[in-house]
């Protein structure tokens, strides 16, 4: 059967770029630099559903992503979790996490409110994370 | 230098077994099934500071931990998640979720005061765990 994104992944993030079967979203919410990683093979739930090579391939893109928004964001430290309580399907969170910003030091999941970023915003960011992802 | 474990980490888990140089210990809180994985490398914050060979380790431990106590407990989701905004040294949560559990849909972190065990369920947990990793 044909990957298709979750429909609440692809109201709540945008596409950054793809590297190999793995899409790279933006989470739209300007409080923070937040990616959102999704493998695109249909009906994984867990990090180990995936065959190996997937697996890794997921783990190595995570690390990756998170080094270089650590890089670009001067993050204080980086998040990274598969929880999937709220959406079932596989997608890997990576957030650069900030002492000063909403959420800091709890986890950024259920405070307060996504804040969309604006066109120019939203274009802005994009540009950055194409130039380092 | 030495490798010394948090003593936050240190209060607030017991170990459980030992993989190579990860030490694979138990979350003090009887309202989940939760472990919390720490390799045993002084100084490393991000998953990405590990060389390469214990970052994978640490991965595959983690994923191999998470299929296992989701076996155990019937789990239907399992959380993997390395913060460290409250505790720096690098540890990754394996956390097996249930629809009725006391955070359930959200995040664990935060919600409530955790709930010690009982010196005999203490025992019980950690003979089960010990089964299985």
């Amino acid at each position: 059967m044909a990957f298709e994104l979750d429909a609440r992944l692809a109201a709540d993030t945008v596409c950054v770029t793809k590297r190999g079967a793995i899409d790279i979203r933006l989470m739209r919410d300007a409080r923070y630099h937040w990616l959102v990683l999704v493998p695109e093979i249909e009906g994984a739930v867990e990090w180990f559903d995936l065959p190996d090579v997937a697996a890794r391939a997921l783990f190595t893109t995570a690390q990756e992503s998170a080094q270089r928004l650590q890089a670009l964001t001067r993050a204080d430290k980086m998040n990274i979790a598969a929880l999937g309580n709220m959406v079932a399907q596989l997608h890997v969170h990576v957030i650069a996490r900030h002492q000063d910003d909403a959420a800091w030091p709890a986890p950024v999941w259920g405070v307060g409110a996504a804040v969309d970023f604006d066109e120019a915003g939203l274009k802005d960011r994009l540009i950055a994370l194409r130039g380092i992802l």
